[in-house]
């Protein structure tokens, strides 16, 4: 029989929000407690359902045995010490004399995992933590370009992949519900470490971003008259520059914390660019139908 | 009544394909006359049912009334002066003595039309030839990134933009035809010259698939490992590499043809990826979020 947990979801935006609803529908959470420091989206959250209550981030520590951090990463930052600290400090009490490690499994039911798109300045953050056993980073790579509870949906993470970090550093108790917790969300799990993880992210995700962010300033600043763009958009224009309406408040603490990833893959892309630009200048169509079939390889590998 | 008509289709693939499904279907054709240079996508087409019959190229001005010309872009700069020709020449056939010019509405009967994501060397190309009247220039904006007889659809031009060039220079007969045509796709009008056309092609539509190609092409090289791609791969990373699937065909003599304005996009699209560069390269936070706030506005124009 599965165990069920009450389950804290620190920001119920797409991804948190998401995630309540298909811990509790698939009977992994027998409640949800959402901490949301926005009063529009806590009143829009509970209005939604997402949550079955709302409490103050202080509380939610000692309420919850699984808190998930669905913020964003520089907030993930700042609060993911603290919340070791609550865990260590709950254990105290409930264990006094042994909150110094996380030795006996069962001792410690407390785990606390991120869903961040940045893994390393976290794991980093928490190395030396006494309680760092307690907690898994994670990557659920799911989600789409709108964001507040509004956006949040069921089944958004059904078959897609989930990154578990240096899984080696969490307790097998801790790991555990986290991979029982994807599991019911449906996710394929894959390891790597963190460095990899953030490698990886910038190549197929936070790049992606870059371009579609890049491609509607160049259409917004080229097509002053907006209607032609309404107008003359196609679905290919609106596919690309989809990812371009995503949200700053989660993506500035991206590309700032996996800056120099970042940075590297953009190189790569721009040295692509200008071998396109080259080709074209000359209009020689050999050069063109090379590149052209050398992307087409993307096939093979994307539906 | 809806007047019926016989329609060639020269290059039955994904966009002259689906215009046969639907103007067959929809009754705007009552016959649909196939003419395929390739023997695979000639078979294909019968087979699927996309023409009734298919004709070699050379008969297809004969037999049909309306000629839709849905091949690569430089190969509709070869054909289009040589239709016109046949036009004219069934034109003194039936009506000896009037080849010369246009006049007389109902005298000649037969209407070409191109499908061409790129439109101002076709106009050029026929500007001074005496059948010009028959010819108008269209860019039905729909499309998938798959090619060939067997990505044809049903509905694919439903609530597009179809964008008609330089309406001045076709007769009233051809210009009713061409609307009668689009209507039957259920697609909107827009009106436009040639070289407008091209400009703004560029911005809402080459572009996009260029940044695509790039995109993929950093991928690939970057990742090695092909399996990482497929599992890491989001939906937001597909709908962004979508369009480099994109068949080099087609594409390779779009580039080409619409180099200028193409490049001119390109330099806009570089400096952007430049200042987001610089952004994050200096770490400033203020400045990576006002540029994603300010392509944000993308929101309100595209769904």
């Amino acid at each position: 029989m599965q165990q069920t947990h009450r389950v804290a979801v620190i920001g119920l935006g797409l991804i948190g929000g998401s995630m309540a609803i298909d811990l509790k529908r698939r009977g992994f959470a027998s409640e949800i407690i959402g901490v949301e420091a926005d009063p529009v989206n806590a009143a829009a959250a509970l209005k939604i359902g997402l949550a079955d209550r709302m409490v103050p981030y202080d509380e939610c520590v000692r309420e919850a045995d699984v808190i998930i951090l669905a913020v964003p990463v520089g907030t993930v930052l700042k609060m993911l010490p603290d919340i070791l600290d609550r865990i260590g400090e709950c254990a105290g009490i409930e264990n006094p004399g042994r909150t110094g490690g996380n030795q006996g499994a069962g001792v410690i039911r407390k785990v606390v995992l991120d869903v961040c798109s940045v893994k390393e300045c976290l794991v980093r953050s928490v190395h030396c933590h006494p309680m760092r056993k307690c907690y898994v980073p994670t990557h659920p790579m799911a989600g789409t370009e709108y964001s507040g509870p509004w956006a949040a949906m069921p089944g958004l993470f059904d078959g897609r992949a989930c990154i578990i970090c240096d899984s080696g550093e969490s307790d097998s108790h801790s790991l555990r519900v986290a991979e029982a917790l994807y599991s019911a969300l449906n996710m394929r799990l894959i390891y790597m470490n963190a460095s990899g993880h953030d490698v990886h992210a910038a190549y197929v995700s936070h790049i992606s971003h870059i371009t579609s962010f890049a491609l509607a300033l160049t259409v917004l600043e080229k097509e002053k008259d907006e209607k032609h763009i309404f107008d003359l958009a196609s679905g290919g224009f609106s596919s690309t520059v989809r990812l371009a309406k995503s949200n700053a408040d989660m993506w500035v603490p991206i590309f700032s914390r996996n800056r120099d990833n970042v940075l590297r893959v953009m190189d790569t892309y721009m040295e692509k660019m200008k071998e396109f630009r080259a080709a074209i200048a000359e209009g020689n169509e050999d050069n063109i139908r090379s590149l052209i079939e050398d992307a087409n390889r993307i096939k093979r590998i994307i539906r």
